[in-house]
């Protein structure tokens, strides 16, 4: 209650858009390589949740957070931290990935997701997946075992079946929240079509969508992001979660970004790309560079939120809506779980 | 055999990375604004054709770009100038684009198409159609009148299907020719795996894709890019043709930029939305930082090319392949048509 009280008045207080979130203390050329993990649960209207569903998401972002953060503890590599960590949301209904994912136009779930290694720039994401239960796990099938950066819908999942995963109904992820919820939303959007960029969540508007970005003990960035996309989108829609360079990005030498939002705006401004550049080519640090690119996000007419880290394990979020549910953990003993301005 | 032995030859004594293939004079600060149409069919092992095969293709590429240009000359939109150029290749089987284009693992075109308005930055794009003729059109489609920018398969169909557009069966796509190279290419890849980011074509090994940037009397620049992908691929796999910021960008504030070649490494670089930050931030012409995004590529095990303009109408191509067809003209008169080094 604490920490809402301190939000509530920073949010009063301050716009958001001029203090950009660089929660973490600075970490420069340390001998020994600190390692760190960050996460999201999706951005949008978040605010003075009722204290059991805010102690839910506490939780469950703690889980996730725990997950990845003992993965990298235990030596193991920035993308395994990361693809555990996702696994466990994508696991969970309470976000807009895996099991309780939004719904299509028609009802039916259509699932990406995406992961890219910093230090080889090696990548692999799926996009329109209706029957793989943990898309990362399929992205990062395609990342080690094809020639290929992307593969979309029914080709994605014959190839993992040859790959001896198992695929699941489409029922597995379809929970009768998510048919209300787009009921609901239908019938809203049909009164007003202006309001078809979000969707109604427990009476919040928000984006789903989950991400991670870790570093680990070799000094390696991963980064990975997984969505249900937009409620009520259009079938065959594919937003800036697969697409390497809108919705993820890793690259060693810069920065690992998760995003989510208002993902064409993402795509049209290659948004975490964009950050891993304004890093190489301005030296802005994380969070100046984050707060460019979503502010010119903003400038455009979308909405939405990103987290990182760079090399440094310096870590930084930032979002133009009320809320994003947010983590980190580093090895030096730094520890926050957040939701609100 | 002839080709074989020659390009190997070229393989080894020319480095065509020390070659920034600026080719228009500068035109800086103007007060008639000058407009320009550049293209390309495709990038790869292109040397030396024989004279009847040299002269079909260089009569289509002249008809494209003579098509985009009258648009321009007219007055018409840089967008609807790209949309042209770009039907035109389609509809001929001599590119990897629309009718003729190559198939995938299953023996099925499958499509990908990208247009994008450097004014608003607003784009659209489809990927894995089998039914759409023309998959620029459906790109334009899905710019103007969906909130999205990329939709997919089925749903991408279905949609254009919705808004008039008639679809085609997948005959329409396939030729004698593409048949009996993904018959060869199947027999050739069991052979040697090595091999399977590639086809052969005519006897020349190239990636086949179209593209166009174009810049109007208006002084907007439009960028767009269609291609059946790769012969033999993975059905579902999308490449960087339908990938706003990978094969296709445009920006008025720095270029417009059309890419060709292994898509998956114009991906994880970012390529076209690369070229246009360091321009940006670096202050870099167009071609230098097209060299720079190229030889990246390059270092990473990929190969293809890019063309380009700028708002001033200075037009850059470079490629790390062998040759490149591509086209330009421009208001002052300068015109090329070219296909080697």
């Amino acid at each position: 209650m604490k920490y809402i009280s301190m939000f509530f008045i920073m949010f009063i207080a301050l716009s958001c858009k001029d203090q950009p979130n660089q929660i973490s203390k600075k970490n420069t050329n340390q001998k020994n390589q600190q390692f760190a993990l960050v996460i999201h649960g999706g951005a949008g209207y978040i605010k003075d949740l009722p204290q059991d569903i805010e102690k839910v998401y506490r939780e469950k972002l703690n889980e996730a957070l725990e997950t990845g953060y003992a993965v990298l503890e235990r030596g193991g590599s920035a993308t395994e931290a990361v693809r555990q960590t996702i696994k466990v949301m994508e696991n969970s209904p309470l976000f807009n990935a895996g099991k309780g994912c939004v719904l299509n136009s028609l009802g039916k779930p259509e699932l990406d997701a995406s992961i890219m290694d910093g230090k080889t720039l090696n990548a692999g994401a799926v996009a329109g997946v209706s029957h793989i239960k943990n898309p990362i796990d399929a992205a990062v099938l395609v990342k080690d075992s094809t020639r290929h950066v992307l593969l979309s819908g029914k080709g994605a999942e014959e190839f993992c079946q040859s790959k001896g995963m198992k695929l699941v109904p489409e029922s597995y992820f379809i929970t009768e929240k998510r048919l209300r919820q787009l009921k609901q939303i239908q019938k809203k959007e049909h009164q007003t079509a202006k309001n078809h960029l979000s969707y109604i969540f427990n009476g919040i508007k928000k984006y789903g969508t989950v991400g991670c970005v870790a570093l680990d003990k070799a000094g390696n960035i991963a980064a990975g992001t997984s969505t249900g996309g937009l409620m009520n989108k259009q079938f065959g829609r594919i937003g800036d979660s697969p697409i390497i360079g809108a919705g993820t990005y890793a690259d060693n030498q810069t920065c690992g970004i998760s995003c989510t939002g208002t993902g064409e705006y993402f795509i049209r401004t290659a948004a975490s790309y964009s950050v891993s550049d304004l890093m190489k080519f301005k030296k802005m640090t994380l969070v100046k560079a984050q707060k460019q690119v979503i502010d010119r996000i903003e400038q455009l007419g979308g909405d939405g939120g990103m987290i990182g880290l760079d090399k440094n394990a310096n870590i930084a979020w930032y979002f133009n809506t009320q809320g994003m549910f947010r983590a980190y953990k580093k090895s030096n003993g730094e520890k926050k779980i957040e939701m609100y301005h």
